[in-house]
């Protein structure tokens, strides 16, 4: 486990935003190799990045650096060193919570291992719904969420339920020892459970801003 | 249109990351109302959002400002005001490319009017979909997409399509003079299409960042 054989450095505060950074190195590498490009320089990452090239040296070399000078990123190495720092072997126990359009969705869309992550259970306080099969799980009642996150042990929920329900239900997954939300509630986790890793996805807030760069194009 | 009767300063360059943060505003002010608030200090905003009251004065100075010393902001007042910034009562043309999972559940998650959008066709390749109704729309064969565009001029499309088709819809698309992109596909719409105004929605970045996250949570 952990970080390969590759020494790491004495490792300081990574700011946020080198961590958020890393997913879309490892994406755009994840292209690079489709598209079977074998070297970078940094130079090229970065324009396909639009970030500079002082910028992606410095991201990297908050991990120890993974570049030659004069020579480039090796495109296999590098995505292989970055996906060890984010562990997506180390596939996380996940969970989600809310099997109503969004919630399928995101089952069928997501491929969770590619994530770091791997799907063990969904939940559903519809009746109608149990035993539903989606992506060869069968949708659990919410009756259940308790005793399944005690013998289970997820860290990771998704959550794809209204916000008017996501309190309750935060709170037993939070005591039952979930670690981590992807939030799709628009409740505000963070500020009622202290030390809860968050992220929060808010698709109306892209489309509000395309609206406004829409309607004020011309301006 | 425009912006209301408000008298608006002689508008200079206004930042991205400005910009970003409307729809956060708009959808703060929104909880607010919900919960009944009539006045919020940019103390306690500030507090809520996490951003600092200066930063939320800069922020809103760029259009003009909206706040009263030692008096705070009077939420319905804001929230309208941001909304006319936005331009949300103006309902953009938008269609939704790809009726799969994804484009099913964004089709019944997004309440488009709140977001300043009007969606009003839903495209798929695959003919078994056509005709299927989803949101009241029924689903349209591709090959009738630039008679639509032509005659509807939709301003917004809704990518929901896997990246290998994304290159020639988004060709026929900008051709017909779609603007704007909210982008689900993973391509790189801007790197082969110039002006065109795009939101990128990678999901799979969420995942990844908690990934990390949980994995490095101890370290």
């Amino acid at each position: 486990m952990g970080k390969g054989d590759k020494e790491m450095p004495a490792k300081g505060y990574i700011s946020n935003s080198v961590i958020r950074r890393l997913p879309r190195y490892y994406r755009f590498l994840g292209e690079l190799q489709k598209e079977g490009t074998l070297k970078i320089s940094s130079a090229e990452l970065s324009a396909r990045m639009k970030l500079t090239a002082s910028q992606i040296r410095q991201d990297l070399n908050c991990y120890g650096g993974f570049g030659q000078q004069g020579y480039g990123y090796n495109v296999d190495v590098l995505r292989r060193e970055i996906g060890e720092i984010i562990g997506v072997k180390k596939k996380i126990k996940t969970i989600l919570i809310g099997a109503g359009n969004l919630g399928k969705a995101i089952t069928s869309y997501f491929d969770f291992p590619k994530y770091g992550c791997e799907l063990i259970g969904i939940f559903d306080v519809d009746p109608q719904l149990e035993g539903a099969e989606i992506a060869s799980l069968s949708v659990c009642s919410m009756t259940k969420l308790t005793a399944f996150c005690g013998e289970k042990k997820p860290e990771i929920a998704v959550l794809c339920i209204p916000k008017d329900s996501a309190p309750a239900v935060c709170e037993i997954l939070v005591e039952s020892g979930v670690k981590a939300f992807l939030n799709f509630s628009h409740y505000d986790i963070n500020l009622h459970f202290e030390g809860i890793i968050t992220e929060n996805v808010h698709m109306g807030d892209s489309l509000l801003t395309l609206a406004y760069n829409v309607n004020n194009k011309d301006k």
